[in-house]
């Protein structure tokens, strides 16, 4: 079977080999991948940004959805056939996160899903939406549910609140669609007017471009009459953490999604304290946490925002695409 | 009636002046303060380092204790002889913070209680244990209430848990107190071994002296089988955020105190994520979260620790104390 | 002016008097009330079934709305013309509820709203949303508040929850529309097909006549695939906690309004026990959590539903009409 | 091996027969049973209360502790030697309950810990605290777990907070000591004045022997300034719902435990809603709960109360002393 595989870093060194096929052991499942979403985290462990000790060769792609062709000895979860999806990380099921369940996640500590075929625990999987395409169920182990825990637990978002989210990549128009589920009103920001009309087509209730509106944490106060957004999704980037701090209400959150931050942030810590400021940094999420969001996803038929989709001879430039940042939503390469 | 007030910034500019006796409107009552403990948000005040913008003359300090010698016109909270003290944010009464809650703090947005006698109104005020000497009642207002809300409400410790304290100063000795009450363990630093032998003589678990160890997170992560603290009571200063941020267990809490940072720090958003850990700013609290600490330090007739005290002619050397860092829990001035 | 009292038990005494016109006095403020609306405490009251000791005579209702026609000395929060409604607990302004935030309901503990004008303080009012007709915002105090912290509070509905509604009196449809906000599916019952229908127009999901299915709780098992409800709003009447606990998932949620049950009803403890359900009595709630509704209201334009108009004049048909239970939504009576 | 069975009904009818041994299979554990302990539960499956439709013959009792002493393939989490307790519900391993984490309990849905040796797999045994006997050790699983359960996370008890538990039953003292170990204060009930003082000498702040005083709840009230506890663990028995209903304060919690009632109560509703009562059946809980709770224990070194032990032949005479209810604390069986 055909994988793609990371030799060396950097999306010109993306390699696509020939690897032996996979039978699965007791409690695996055999999957035939059908399609992978990529998340800025791939192109940073692509580019050796994330984890420069990471041991190569490595399978990028923590994301991605596909059917059940082959079960090992003693599954009981999926039957050949099952339409699925990998969870993020392989041994977080439920619960609380803690440090072991953390290990084993998908293109990273383990090889992912940028493969024809992936071998994984039955554990690690869950059913996907019947009405979502393999394209759009690929979408949702890393970003959707990120945005899942950002705006349903950590934000607790409620009819009435203010969530604001900052551009338009995967879990930002996440976010926004779930905000818009959960009765809030969401305002956005990006370097885009044309992304800000699309967002708006998707229930964004008022953008700004921070191009023009460096300061948008001031637009952000005067939309709120003064008194902040109950929730920021802060995806990061230079110099927005400040400004989500100004946008922020007292007592109010931030989800700390922040992977487009690699480096050290100067903060200002008196904010926090006199603004009593929740924060939370969100990490994906758990298999529960996914089942519970699907139940959402499948009540509300909720569409996944695809951007654009690759062929898996395409991979590359899918990887590409992403560095450019000028996605709206998410990047999937077909498979 | 005598009174301290800051005419100019500067520890040499406090100034003892005399001012008119008051005498309680509709819901006010006048209270004799017999004692006054200091925070380091006193000292910023006074050194104009917290708001540069402060209308001046300003009687400064926000914690103070005393005895009610009148009452206006409605009053049904208190009576005369009753032992008070004064809540912090004079309209915080209950439920969560908002900005107009925040507004009316002792000794910075108004006078404050370095004075023979005050007015306030009945709802900013609150009985105070039987069992405490003015010195001790007058260290609870600021301190003890944003103790308790760093490990109570934020940081949900239970028995078994554990919790960092930095430092010796006010919020730090009454978190030690608090979350031995709940069963925690607690650990703490120090910039001297006779602080932490007197820390341990109040129940902190173990100490590390952070002059020998400047990476005391190692140390903490060594005491925690390398799982980190349930909890960080985070009271700022240079570089303690990225040791905290180390110190913390995946999914633990952080309770920003941090008052002592005044300026930007430059933070790692990544562990935050990472860790998924909750961080939150505590600004000291309702007056409900006071009333409801009182039961508990009435219960456990638990003793405040003064480390000294001067009269209220010498306020300015208790300020100079403060500066020096040299306490120990509360500097209290008497009156 | 006109008011309507109890000067006796039973609706049949319903009295409608000339009392003198009233001057607001410091922190208060007078309102002309356009709109009563009535809920079932209000006839428990009148039939003297809710508190037989009550003081009479009484003015009856709790929820009102109307227009500020002078204010007292002091009063900051409102002005001459301002549309507001009383808020159900006089003394319930925020944070969690205890015995003595809960002194002083109007129409019970203390006249209410059916009368020309009422005198209230400045704190036990809230400004009514402008899309609302009188009518429309005199629902809200009681009702509404209710079923926004038995689904948002007690019940933490979030999308893909489903939510079970009993009837379709007040709470229950406000109880609908909420829970519709929060993207959760709504099974609701009646012994009114017609009344289905209706409830369907406002979103209800499924619904089922308990006349021709007693036991309901089975149909929603069947609707939620065996798992159970994750949330049912019950109102009480004969029978009805027997079939919430077998509807409601383990580790579900009942939220109690119950001022149907007048009396005890036998309850099998083992399965609120074995199914880990989290029961809450819900009684109004706090005027802080009515501000919070009345922004979701205002954001999605909600309209209470207002089943029947009656004229000041005609005050006892519509409490007749309340006791035949023949409405859908809320009963008002016009000023 | 030999194991008690119950092939029909009735403690006389309890059975010690020879078994086959057993070898384990993959990510199966081996233990030696050393001490099982008693709950009201065992008495009522055996009695055929519990389940009167329990497939028999099956082993009983859900909670002992041993030594592992062979491991199957794959095991991970053991090595022979380790000391070990099974968790009640095999398949709760973290989370929130639902339907199939609640299947697989011991000594009920499948065969218990009343033999020589038992089976389990790897995922539903938990390591005990080193400080503990084999008898003390097999006490925790289902009532220290309960218990833990009930006061640390429904009953959210924090320094202060006022306790009360029924009995002197295992949940009951567990709850006793988890409760002292958060600094509240403990009020308790019993039928024996001797029971009471006993209770006090582990920590109980106060007595009612309800022979003499059958309204406990008033003097509660007493107790508490009329205000009322903040959490009554609710263990059952006639009656006593309506006195912990009348017991618990405005806004307060009850924990359900409940497992001594198996008939339905007539419960009166309206307190339930006029007091906001939050309740929370209680049933066990997971395998994390347990090793958050064997750290407070390890930490504070704390003794379950073991009141009788009988050696494994005598295991109808256990059974005989827990229908007495004569016992305080736990009833162990020496294996």
């Amino acid at each position: 079977m055909k994988v793609w595989q990371i030799p060396a870093f950097g999306i010109d060194h993306l390699q696509l080999v020939e690897r032996a096929a996979l039978t699965p052991g007791p409690g695996q499942v055999a999957v035939r991948v059908h399609a992978v979403s990529l998340n800025y985290r791939d192109l940073l462990i692509t580019l050796g940004l994330y984890n420069p000790k990471l041991a190569l060769p490595r399978i990028p792609c923590s994301d991605g959805a596909g059917e059940v062709t082959a079960v090992g000895e003693g599954v009981t979860r999926f039957k050949v056939g099952d339409r699925v999806a990998g969870i993020f990380m392989q041994h977080w099921i439920d619960g609380p996160a803690d440090a072991a369940k953390q290990r084993g996640a998908l293109g990273g500590d383990i090889d992912g899903m940028l493969a024809e075929s992936v071998l994984l625990d039955q554990n690690g999987l869950v059913p996907i939406p019947d009405h979502l395409s393999w394209e759009e169920a690929s979408t949702l182990p890393c970003a959707a549910v990120t945005a899942w825990n950002a705006v349903v637990h950590a934000g607790r978002v409620k009819p009435g609140d203010t969530v604001v989210i900052q551009g338009t990549g995967g879990v930002s128009i996440f976010a926004l669609q779930f905000a818009k589920l959960l009765g809030a009103r969401v305002l956005g920001t990006s370097g885009s007017d044309e992304k800000l009309a699309r967002a708006k087509a998707l229930g964004l209730d008022a953008g700004v471009n921070y191009r023009q509106h460096e300061d948008w944490a001031k637009w952000v106060l005067e939309e709120t009459g003064g008194s902040g957004a109950d929730l920021v999704v802060e995806v990061g980037g230079a110099g927005t953490f400040a400004q989500s701090l100004k946008a922020v209400r007292v007592g109010g959150h931030i989800a700390q999604i922040g992977i487009l931050s690699q480096s050290a942030e100067p903060i200002q810590i008196a904010p926090m304290l006199h603004k009593q400021v929740h924060l939370q940094g969100i990490y994906v999420g758990s298999r529960a946490d996914f089942e519970e969001m699907n139940r959402a996803i499948t009540l509300h038929r909720l569409q996944p925002i695809v951007d654009k989709t690759f062929s898996f001879d395409q991979a590359p430039a899918a990887f590409a695409l992403m560095q450019s940042a000028a996605h709206f939503g998410k990047i999937v390469i077909r498979n």
